[in-house]
């Protein structure tokens, strides 16, 4: 296998004023690219894993930035399209941070991008047979018609292969669609799902489900044959303070898993944490033959030193991640490394 | 009537070092302008409503940076009057940020600025009926000898027209002038003022008050025939953290008004958020038909969000500001805006 | 009349690396607006005449940022146009600057914006006869079919009035249109212009124009009945030196005027020195009479000056402009402003 | 006496990335200089005392930045020797700031440089008569076996006067020597220390000491007829909080000091609070004639202070050293400095 | 074959100053990676070739830095060698500006960095077949006796296998060798060299060359049997102002190239543009059959560009390329691009 | 002597923006410290002379800007008087960078600050016989009556020990004072004076002076009885191309002397280039035994070299100024240093 992960998304370019600075003022923006799906493989490729993935890019100066951003992560652009046309268009979002009690701020302007025009054509059917893992997102599926329909048939051309796992992050967003459009569009898919993520919220409000967090996620295990359905939990006490841990329900071995807390988390930048979370379970599956418990431990230090980090991607190394599980776990740790 | 709110001040340029940088060390300093007047007047621009400033600047570059900042904030600069002598000056202070237990500095280097030069002649008096609410604060009077007596005319100007009212804040510095003097000072005008601004500490040390604050605000309004009398309290946990209410007597109705305070406000930049709650309360008054309580709750939003701003203004608008009390009263929000 | 001169046209956002940086690489952008129509009114009110634009942005802190920015220029924001859709889009622009042998560089991505949805329903007749000039640009007509067909109306209606003189820069953009659909477009309005801005090479080229520049100009006016047609010369000797004058045809006397050119300016920011010339051309039609010696000066001026300034926007004041004129005329001249 | 404190030590250049960006990423970094023994003599000479240290450093643009740099600070550039050899270098180390759980982190380039050529031909022997105090560090001593040798001499040179008290702290470092070498070394120069400074970890491991941290100082005292030994204690709750005390055993009296705990310290930079530390009960012995409680009281404010500010050096005055001693101790406090 | 060229040499950090800022001053410093062999295969990536650097680095977050920046030019990393040592260190460079009469100054601190720890069995043996074009430089040669003769070695392995071609470019540096040593260290490798750099003033003063350039250059080729040797010729105006051709002999047709000279060069940053001109030179023989003249041509534009671009590498694309070649010989070009 | 040089003169913030950013516009200022006389002695410590100045400041934070930059140049503080009145300021301006046509413009904002209440009770009698030179401009004589004649009274008191030489710059103002006014107060102190800058432009316009250079200056040396009289000569091509030479006429051997321009000088900033070009002959006539053509050479180097440097200091060091007259003499030069 080429790559450990490959995924499918949409990479956008990303807009924000320095410092608490305001999106209705600021002169100085600082640009750094991401997108749910880059941000999952970025974070992989960072801990060592080979990672790629598929995407539509303006073919100018914009998409040589993506490029050469995404190379810089280890992520493969192998797999890069690249859009030729005259309204090629890099999509982007304006992000703001807040300071209790405002609010943090996002307004996208992604849509007509070059990647809602990548069609099946575009793929290298090789691709479908290079990956341990295939991981996409209900972003890619709402951001268009044509988009959706062709990613349902990616996932399920990888499915097709028996030999790479689908992991899949419903990731709902009221902006790009809405509660049933998401829930008739994702159950569609479900069957092809070897590892899923869902919020608990999500769960409830979008799917029907009731229960506790360990009720609901057997129930998405039992009724689509999963192997491993996850849920985080955030707890924002304000938005530069969080608290975070996470449940991960294990359908083999009928085992549902969680640690304490991370606890005072300082948020410097949380765009981006729960992409990082889904690396870490994967990552924690990948090196650890798909044991939950390390997933978990992996996905929540992913998440968790993401949060202190600017920008959408999870820029570390596995070994910093390890230092980080350990002290949770009350190993011996200094106050600096030196 | 062509304003809604018209104030007189002067104009500042702020110098600042940026994040925790030191006065006495940083070769970038960030310029900003300001003034009590004029953060009151351009937080109320901010929010749709019309408002203007009567003062002096510089007819120089530095004069049209004040002039085009302060129509981006929507403030009118017609009322403005321009200082062609040779020694006009824009006067200007430094600020420093705060850590604990650093506490925050500022420098002033206001004297002899153009603004002190202005004189009666040099307002055209139709300014007189067309505002709302007149507002003014007691540092206008404690600036230099000629701008006091001028001030006092000015009000007494606005105050003839019997349609608009007069807001006062005295807002006392102590380097500025002394108790005594400001006292005596604005005594001589309280009784044209019919909404008033004063904390708790000036109530009690500068005019002698005695009591609870309730008894303190009813006692002022008794005195002096005062509409509306209010007062904040802030409580500085360290330089980067407040907790924040209000107080409110209405002597229409003989009602005190408070609300539970804001709690772990995230201390961006204090400078301003006292006029920001003026601004507030005249926000509340002019929209809701001189309802305190919605008064109070727009005082306390705009101040508690101004101390999340960079800069002595309150950047931001209504549907921001409303959010925030809708939630602070237990309306359902997420955690992000998007 | 309510105001000088009235444009229609999109503001865009414009996002350029700091000096000699690249769009292929830098994180750190600049934001400014501009745009060829707000350009030219903003060059107008920074020189104390009063504009407008008719535009439509989005009703977020993106068109927040476009409100208080034109607003600072001094343009009015009355007739601001707010697009309260979710897919609403400010339109934007990167560029790059140039260095001898590498050209400045310029990336759109400004389809679908707020602007191609304005209507005619959007805007109030009382706007029509409140302006000595209207002006507009090929590069409007060329934004989308819907626009087009609503900027023509919009001619019309000022034209009506027979009090508004139309004012129309041809600014050919061969990567909005072809030149048979500008050729067949901008005939069907040219018997509307009074005053006609058109480069020679685009003379030529798009509308078959042969002779000399006195020869094209005059053939433009007879025509189609122009009073005033113009025409710049710049001549780009390195991306960062450039010399400059221009014609102007008056068909009134029949006359035809120039000057000696401006050399070795020093370009900072080539982007709006167009849009510059036409503001001082306007200017010094409005403010002398329509004099086009007194026109063709200020037209120089303005473009040269707005070379020297970073931005799309002549940020500058009537006395620096009158400056510039002096000294390019012999006048004596300091090595320095004290 | 021409100095109050002179030091021995090396400069190195720091070079951090701003805020909370990453060393593995960042292409902006922020030079200052630093170094245990600059740090204690910098802040000295900011309160007023007459400093000075010796040191060696390139005799180029890397050199003269160091020798302004200390000029900047007020510590005398008298004792600065110059290396003309081709392989002069400045050493150097990266810095980057943590956020919890994210650890603070420090990567050293310090070997090879000038400074550890540094012999004692390049001293001037009228050096060793000219101070009040002389003081060093283990880190001087863990460079490189000649520096070693030669530190020791110089300790001893200053000693000989009798004139001049000699303050050593230990500084354990475990990347430049292990505890073995540590001991061995310092326990050779232990006998010529006057004022002494070690943690309670590193007398416990490194010097084997027991019991608590009275009888740690006290021990020491005894057994090395040490006047004065102080250790400090700082509480880490997150890398942006800290709280901080310190202890005092004075053998002359026989006494034991330590005050209660500043608490919420806002870390900014924690770097250099150790050793502004020791300035403070330097600051304290030589300004109040050895006052063992006035020298705790100035440590615990410098090093408090110390950790509000970016950099190394402590960048303060006396006033506002006194404020804070005075703020701790329940004095009337503002919320800010005007 | 895997990579189109490799090379071998030293990764250093460069540090500078922004625009005119001195290194004796300036507190912000900008961090990018380069070296002259590093330099060569960056360019080669960004046009689209396959490349490789043999280099050793740091096992911590600096190189990471250095790891992830080859990535983003699309430098393979897989040659990559990690230096686990406790002394690893990566070398750095300062460097300022020049402003005439000031020229540019360069300080090298790259002694005992980890390059020069690097060893025969440090490298994978496949490496040695794997690449059409081996590339090294005198700097190499020049930095430690170990890396000389390790060096050597390598060359002998590339050369071995009769499919790799030798490129070798003097790039004299008095700094680090002396011209004997130089003479005699390069001749022993000469006769495995394919492609041979070197300048006028070196082959006069390092090996007694005599005569014209064409003299020279055929010398080279004929006494070591080089198929192709290439000098460039630089005239610096001023700091900011060069213009630039060179020359190439290609001895299998005995045929002596070059073109007429770049004039008026904006030189934004001149370190670097001597390897941009060997990566234009490989870049065209590598894609144009070995045709010099073409190789020339792209040699003196990728030199020319690198001169208009901050860093040490040339981050440009090949249509950027071919549009300088096409106005240099006088093709229709644009003032800009759009 | 303690010093060599020792001037009287304000010590004045300036602020500008960056690059070629506008006053009216850019929210971002760079603070640095100058003053025509603190330009001089700052230059001559720069280059390893011993200096001084004698100015009052203010005894806040902006105060101790001021003292660390002095200390930072090697200027002693020893002479610095603080200001502890309440109205203690610090006189600025601000400075805007030209770019061809737009001419570099200055603002004042230095009435009433702290230097103008210097008093001659404020300094220390010991310093009139510490120095060899002392040195002050008609800026000083033109800021106020009170410190005119103490400046006057100082020049006296330093004249008086007859082992210090008087030099003077005339630098005349027109914002500061009239020509007449100018004329009669320099008239005054010049029987006292022994080096004399002036203008030909100011010899003429004020003093009445006719005839050539050399008339010129010999004209005041024999009416006066001064040493050395000496003019500069700046050719402002462009903003940002400058040439530059200078005339010296000693009187002692009655010789006239000049060298060549200097062409094509980069200007970076221009400010203080006139004062570093007194500096130039001080250090001149003090290192070379009061050899003028030395002078001359130092001081059109000095001149020469500063406008390439941001800020009013010259900061550099003797060997880049020695490698400059070499190379204007014709002397081998490399590209770069390195």
């Amino acid at each position: 296998m080429k790559f450990d992960v490959t995924s499918l998304g949409e990479i956008i370019c990303r807009l924000s004023p320095p410092g608490n600075e305001r999106l209705s003022r600021c002169e100085e923006l600082k640009r750094q690219i991401g997108g749910a799906e880059l941000n999952v493989v970025s974070a992989l490729s960072n801990m060592g894993l080979r990672s790629a993935i598929i995407t539509k890019i303006p073919n100018n100066r914009l998409g040589v930035f993506v490029k050469n951003s995404i190379r810089s992560f280890g992520v493969s652009d192998d797999l890069l399209i690249y859009d030729n046309s005259s309204n090629a268009r890099l999509g982007l979002y304006y992000s703001e941070s807040g300071a209790a009690p405002r609010k943090p701020c996002v307004i996208y302007d992604r849509e007509h991008s070059s990647f809602c025009s990548l069609t099946l054509e575009d793929i290298n059917p090789e691709i479908y047979s290079a990956s341990k893992i295939f991981h996409t997102t209900g972003i890619t599926l709402a951001l268009a018609p044509e988009i959706r329909e062709n990613t349902i048939e990616i996932i399920k051309e990888f499915s097709k292969t028996k030999k790479t796992l689908i992991s899949f992050d419903v990731n709902f967003r009221a902006n790009l669609w809405n509660e049933d459009e998401a829930r008739k569009t994702i159950t569609e898919i479900l069957p092809y799902v070897d590892i899923f993520f869902c919020s608990q919220e999500t769960a409830k409000l979008t799917f029907g489900k009731t229960g506790n967090v360990e009720q609901i996620l057997k129930s998405f295990a039992d009724e689509y044959n999963i192997k491993i359905v996850a849920s985080t939990k955030r707890d924002a006490i304000t938005p530069k303070v969080h608290s975070f841990t996470s449940y991960i329900y294990d359908s083999t071995n009928k085992a549902f898993y969680t640690e304490k807390p991370y606890e005072n988390i300082d948020v410097i930048d949380r765009i981006g944490s729960g992409d990082a979370y889904i690396a870490g379970v994967l990552y924690g599956l990948l090196t650890h033959d798909f044991d939950c418990m390390k997933a978990l431990q992996y996905g929540n230090a992913f998440s968790v030193l993401k949060n202190t980090i600017p920008g959408d991607i999870l820029c570390s190394d596995i070994s910093e991640i390890n230092s980080i599980i350990s002290a949770h776990n009350g190993g011996h740790t200094s106050e600096m490394d030196r």
